[in-house]
């Protein structure tokens, strides 16, 4: 891990607005839902990066290892659902993953990179909304249990930056990253009426 | 688990040839390549399942936890490969797949049923074919290895094969098995050219 040249957090172009915050701690069963959802959905694409560029082995030995960590998050906070009696139920995502889905470049080299950044911007957003949930949660055994999910998150970050770094010219990654990082704010500028992870 | 109704692998209607031990044999690096391949795809169809029917809480938690040991013996496949300086590359598959794929019917909830039998088919095999490789394989530590995969492919066509049991009726999922045991053995009738786990 290059250290010295991750960009980290500060990656995000704007921090998360305290009317998320208030949002979600009003409705932690579904945020908590929500985040069931997030958990399935990030092992998902860990795992379709690895069919897509299945010859990169640096890349799917270290997405192996994002993938089995993001189970077993998922594993966990569907302990938490069955513990609140939740049950497991579909629920419509904001528009966030969509929005920033959208842009991805759709032909290659270029898909690679940005679905990279793409992945990697979300993991840092993650990040520092599990550490919001965790400072503010009134539950003290939720709030641990954020804490203790935040440390991967940002290590998840720092794995997709690398990986752009070690495929592509560092140069370009930076200039898109920036490119994405502002869409990927502008996406939260107005707080989604359903609370969720990315509303 | 129910074991005193859970058929085990004399659910498979035909043995692998012998034919096919001497393929693999004769071709161990094309057979760990394409077991990297196979636990990959493994771990992708317990997450397909699960983005299929995410409210099934006790199918979502038992895969959950298959899809991890999927993606523990894919990086464990895949360290095999790094010692052997075999590189990850892609591989086409053996019409295996693609052959029960098309037994699966497209509307539901049969698509259900007979994706879970299927997949479960698969698991047996492979328990069978590793279990093969662990009797013949020449060298002492792949044999080892090989032998240390089969417990839990015999475990994964057991959770298949309850999670059949626990969403449908049981003489319609035994109906269903038995058409579906006779066309996975007659896919494998003729030796595939290419060595797979699947040929």
């Amino acid at each position: 891990m290059h250290s010295s040249v991750l960009p980290t957090i500060n990656t995000l172009k704007q921090p998360t607005s305290s009317a998320w915050v208030e949002q979600a701690i009003a409705n932690l069963d579904t945020i908590l839902l929500d985040h069931s959802h997030c958990e399935r959905k990030a092992a998902g694409v860990a795992l379709n990066f690895m069919f897509r560029y299945p010859s990169n082995t640096k890349m799917v030995r270290e997405l192996t290892a994002i993938a089995r960590e993001e189970l077993e998050h998922f594993e966990l906070v569907n302990q938490w659902l069955e513990r609140r009696h939740i049950p497991l139920a579909p629920l419509p995502p904001p528009p966030y993953g969509a929005g920033l889905k959208a842009q991805v470049r759709s032909s290659e080299p270029q898909k690679f990179l940005d679905s990279l950044l793409v992945t990697g911007l979300i993991e840092a957003r993650s990040h520092e909304r599990l550490g919001l949930l965790a400072t503010h949660c009134p539950e003290p055994d939720l709030a641990k249990f954020y804490r203790g999910l935040m440390a991967s998150e940002a290590r998840h970050f720092g794995t997709y930056w690398v990986l752009a770094d070690t495929y592509f010219n560092r140069n370009i990654v930076r200039q898109r990253l920036e490119e994405l990082a502002i869409v990927e704010s502008d996406l939260l500028a107005n707080l989604h009426p359903e609370p969720r992870i990315h509303s």
